[in-house]
């Protein structure tokens, strides 16, 4: 048994700590919004984020971060990409000597262009925790509240980090690979949401399965370009934390990005969509810092240009496909496999 | 302009040769069914195959074998799987130098294990035709016949030939990307239907997302593994003809695979199964021989072995599905990049 403080009560925190609490670890449950803490306490549900789901009876909510980080052996974040940060701040006073960071955060941050990890190590400074891993994967939090088969994949330079994470999270539902790609997996998680828009848009302007396998396929042969030129292992995107997370979130219509784009499909401009959606479409942040990393990088992301185009600069989204489906004639995996044969015959 | 014989009418040869006659080629479409020929030339429709459509005016429906193949430039065979060998056979005498034979068909041969372009070889003997490329990616056909964006890949070991199919199909609406991998864009076009089936278990077994999202991922890392040992680049299977297509069948309420596995998974037989959908399942035979080349080449193929052992020895679904979850803890992506890294250090 070890004790583990999950920070972030959303319906993904939430759903991680009723995983490690069925493993029977000693779990803490923490999230910043009083009145939350409260409903959860007393309705034994977490109604906003995941509906009708009884929580365990033994789980722990927790006053403070201090509560929740005391003595444990891991502190697992999942909290939004853009308040990982601000998270990271309030932690650090508490962070300890072998304590084992796990994140379940997907996102970059504009402008530094930084990973979620990359933030973490910048604003946990001063202590000897152990290492930093990354849980990504195919994974709506109401399925895996409710047990159904599951797979993620845990993340870290150190394998043996990775394998600690493992060792919490891994059951009969929930199934966990480990990666030594934690840029790969953080990448990927990241940037599947610029091809979800793309998905939606797709779809919104009526066309069918193929188009939309089409712009999912290639939209995943770019953001792998992308991400070995940053440093990934492009084979992680056939992975859970690729191809996996992306399936998942390009054909549900559950999905905050894809609706966004079903939405910029059919005509309507940006402020008119977030203005509907009411809520962060990471998506729409995440295109615009990848945007900017391609340029910097000068790697071809024409998927991505189209989707910045249609979402900043209001051009009309079938024109960016028709100009899409209209360029150059080109072989299909060549840029890849160049990328990568120069990384390994250096 | 080229002359170019579409052997097949199925819905997807059909709707090849639209797009080639969109191209202002010289088509002629061949079936061996005389009824249905004499229906497509009394109502320039295709009724079985692709309701509703109305086949160009120019399009000529041929009589005979040796009508389509004079002096064509290139054939494109688009017959079921387990007619290639028999549709050659008829092809042979026709045959002529500086041809270029293109297939459009999916599947590998019982017992002998061929792909379809290994069948086409063996078959097509005594003349010096061009070379063999084969055409696939994510294509329904009734969306490529009302010319919504569709992308597929065109390959061949000589690079050349796999461009001049491109220039034959490419257009505004159908784009085709090169590719030097046939063997993995063949076997990826064949195994995907395994995991189309599995797709369908467990969507009948009520599982969710997740599950589906997890069977497709890790079904795709184990066609790439068993692929990599046979000859293919595992790159492909990132692409159009790998995950694309993948998408595309395990996605679809319309695949003949998913459907079979959907019933599979709802508790039927393989034999009432079979009877209810009173068609080929080409997962079903796929299946077979992908088990015994895994077990031929001791590659491990979990989630193929299981839906083997739904299919041929009546295992529950279910017992499959928790044994696949409960393997030995694993990196993801451990075996492929060995495989892969090997053949390069050599």
């Amino acid at each position: 048994m070890s004790k583990v403080a999950v920070l972030g009560a959303g319906s993904w925190g939430t759903a991680l700590a009723m995983v490690l609490q069925d493993n029977h670890h000693d779990v803490r449950l923490w999230t910043h919004k009083e009145e939350q803490k409260k409903m959860m306490i007393e309705t034994k549900k977490n109604e906003k984020y995941l509906p009708n789901i009884v929580l365990p009876s033994d789980l722990k909510i927790v006053d403070s971060m201090e509560e929740a980080t005391k003595d444990v052996d891991a502190v697992v974040l999942v909290v939004p990409a853009k308040a990982i940060r601000e998270t990271c701040k309030k932690l650090q006073p508490y962070l300890h000597d072998n304590l084992l960071v796990i994140h379940g955060s997907k996102g970059i941050e504009p402008i530094s262009h930084k990973r979620i990890s990359e933030i973490i190590e910048e604003e946990l400074t001063g202590t000897n925790y152990l290492d930093i891993v990354a849980l990504s994967g195919p994974s709506h939090a109401e399925e895996v509240s409710l047990k159904h088969p599951t797979t993620v994949t845990a993340a870290s330079t150190k394998e043996e980090a990775a394998r600690i994470a493992q060792d919490l999270f891994m059951n009969q539902y929930f199934r966990v690979y480990t990666s030594k790609d934690i840029i790969g997996v953080e990448l990927g998680g990241a940037l599947k949401n610029i091809i979800a828009l793309g998905a939606g848009i797709s779809d919104g302007l009526g066309y069918g399965d193929n188009a939309k396998a089409a712009l999912i396929t290639r939209g995943l042969a770019e953001i792998s370009r992308i991400a070995t030129v940053l440093g990934a292992n492009p084979f992680t995107f056939i992975g859970l934390s690729g191809v996996g997370d992306l399936i998942v979130t390009c054909t549900s219509v559950h999905s905050r990005n894809w609706r966004a784009g079903n939405l910029l499909g059919k005509g309507k401009k940006l402020k008119e969509v977030l203005q509907h959606m009411g809520m962060t479409v990471e998506g729409v942040r995440t295109a615009e810092a990848t945007y900017q990393l391609a340029e910097k990088w000068e790697v071809e992301m024409p998927i991505t240009s189209g989707i910045y185009e249609v979402i900043f600069h209001d051009k009309h989204p079938k024109d960016v496909v028709d100009k899409l489906m209209q360029r150059n004639k080109t072989n299909e995996m060549e840029d890849i496999i160049r990328i990568w044969s120069n990384r390994y015959s250096h």
